[in-house]
């Protein structure tokens, strides 16, 4: 294998790629970067076995391809290296069979690889009629709903987000059973329908590919989905299991609903957090009067802090009701509006996030019990 | 005590006030903040019995001094309620004695404080002839020197940065016995001589508070040390001991004297260097020949790099010498020229920089021994 390319082009693919790599892996070959060099180009892949991570770089981004092969680079210190090279054409080149010269004019780089066919063989496929989402949208209905993954490994399906598609309605869930982030898309055109849960950090993962906006294909089996994205094939395994049937979960009347700023909820909640940061549950509560609402915590060693928010509520009937700070604050940041909907019945009941002109977005934060 | 003032102004003093607040500290007491409101204005101190900084906010800053007196707030919410403010005038006000109400129109926090009476007396004292230099200056000293000083206890002087005055020359070294950061200046005029070691940990604090150019006077005591700056007082204890002669340890003549560009060294030492990062001594070597020097490094189990760079040289003898790499990248960091000079004398003597134009900055590194 030997290849003379620009230190961008490789660079930029290669930090895509690595993010496949895990710091948790143990099996010794998947620390490698796998390249192969064929005539119409150079692919690179990587994977931790839960992830994998394949690009191609097309022969006219090359400025040279001397010879085709394989080879597997350890990773550790490779992106670093061609980081830190000159901004110049940087030669690749295989010797002694598990040798690789990487050198520019003044410097040379000789680096100890691993043997091609220890590495493990990773069938990306693709289905015949993929679904197909911008990544713009893609990326939202990520940052809309993935925070609500559990961080429990006791019940694995829930750090996973759920992918339903039906027909052409694409729904995302994720919950952790206090709370739970829901969003709806409707798709261009009716597709099969599918039922999938996505392991969270799997999804993070691809969140960070998706930064040019394009559209990408999903091709989704029973274990295993594949996204096609750019010159990217990102592939992550499923959990297994049938997620939980939160349509249930989210009451569909409501005794009291209100509307407020967006902001100023958010900042009052941020300030009256503040003091219960340190606490397990980040308690706090808010009592609803009749165009006002009054947000407190108590921390019993340093002090108590309150703020009222304007609303504009619907009923003139009244509740005080407790909750985790950190839940509330991270739903609220789902919102992109100026207005809000808070969606209250009673102090046991769950409390419900909306935006007041789009349907699409549901926040649910479950009511702590407190004495 | 009671006063209204702009959330800006109290931020501003309070997040310097509050660098002296050490989060190992032990004595309860010094977590907090002391504020003592008198007719001409607000006086802000914080301590960590090592440290102490005082700041003082005129009365044409504050909007309303209502009553004057003292109190000592918990500092650990007391930055981020302050920053989280909204931007317009906050009241602060002691109630009962011993809690402080922080308010504006819409937020009120409620605050424990603690006894002003269990608070230390500090004396920041001040001498007639103070020595003044700017502050841009002793920020460069401080940038120049401070990175080589020790982090072991073992040698407790040597965890100091030493200064020296003589006359009008400042001195100002930092070592950690196996390199030597040393950097003079010109004072304004002849001032007392002293001789003090500052702890490294007290002068970065110092470093992050010099954030707007105007003078700073440093008044030296035989234990302690004021630096008055703006509307600042930052006052550190000095290291007790002599601090070691370093004088003979730099060497006055070199039998090789090389000039480089310092940017391409650089470059390429960091380079080299990233095989060696998980090492610990990071060893890399250098090899001069006629024009060029070849600088090297390898690591058994990942490889082996090699970089050239061109350089100027004043003989025809030639060196190998080993050194580590973090220490060199540190020393080079101290530099802001374009051309450097190395100088050398054997492979077991210091490998010894400086700039061509300006002999007020020397770095040493100690070589390392390989077989």
């Amino acid at each position: 294998m030997k290849l003379l390319i620009e230190k961008e082009i490789l660079l930029e693919s290669l930090t895509n790629v690595m993010r496949a790599i895990s710091p948790r892996n143990i099996i010794p070959i998947l620390n490698g970067v796998k390249f192969d060099l064929e005539k119409e180009g150079l692919y690179i892949t990587a994977s931790d076995s839960d992830i994998t991570i394949k690009t191609f770089i097309e022969k006219k981004k090359i400025k040279n391809i001397n010879k085709t092969g394989s080879i597997i680079i350890q990773s550790k210190y490779l992106l670093d290296i061609i980081r830190k090279m000159p901004n110049t054409d940087i030669n690749i080149e295989v010797v002694d069979g598990l040798k690789i010269i990487i050198n520019t004019e003044n410097i040379i780089y000789n680096l100890n690889c691993l043997n091609t066919e220890d590495y493990p063989s990773i069938e990306l496929e693709e289905i015949k009629n993929p679904i197909i989402i911008s990544s713009k949208n893609l990326k939202k209905i990520i940052n809309q709903t993935l925070f609500a993954v559990s961080t429990q490994e006791s019940r694995p399906l829930l750090t996973g987000l759920n992918l339903k598609i039906n027909n052409n309605i694409l729904e995302c869930t994720a919950t952790d059973s206090y709370r739970l982030a829901k969003k709806t898309l409707i798709l261009d055109k009716n597709y099969e329908n599918y039922d999938l849960v996505i392991p969270g950090r799997n999804i993070s993962e691809l969140d960070k590919l998706l930064s040019i906006e394009n559209n990408v294909e999903i091709h989704p089996f029973t274990n295993k989905i594949l996204f096609k994205y750019n010159n990217y094939l990102f592939q992550s395994n499923l959990l297994s299991g049938t997620y939980p049937n939160t349509e249930n979960l989210i009451p569909t009347n409501f005794e009291i609903i209100s509307t407020t700023s967006l902001n100023d909820f958010y900042h009052a909640i941020d300030r009256v957090a503040l003091l219960t940061q340190n606490k397990d549950k980040n308690t706090i509560k808010i009592e609803t009067a009749d165009t006002t609402i009054l947000i407190t915590s108590n921390a019993s060693e340093i002090g108590k802090v309150e703020e009222t928010v304007i609303i504009n509520k619907n009923s003139s009937d009244n509740l005080s009701i407790s909750f985790c700070s950190k839940y509330m604050l991270e739903a609220l940041r789902a919102f992109d509006e100026k207005e809000l909907l808070i969606l209250l019945n009673t102090d046991s009941s769950p409390i419900v996030l909306k935006s007041i002109t789009d349907e699409s977005l549901i926040q649910l934060i479950l009511p702590i019990k407190t004495y």
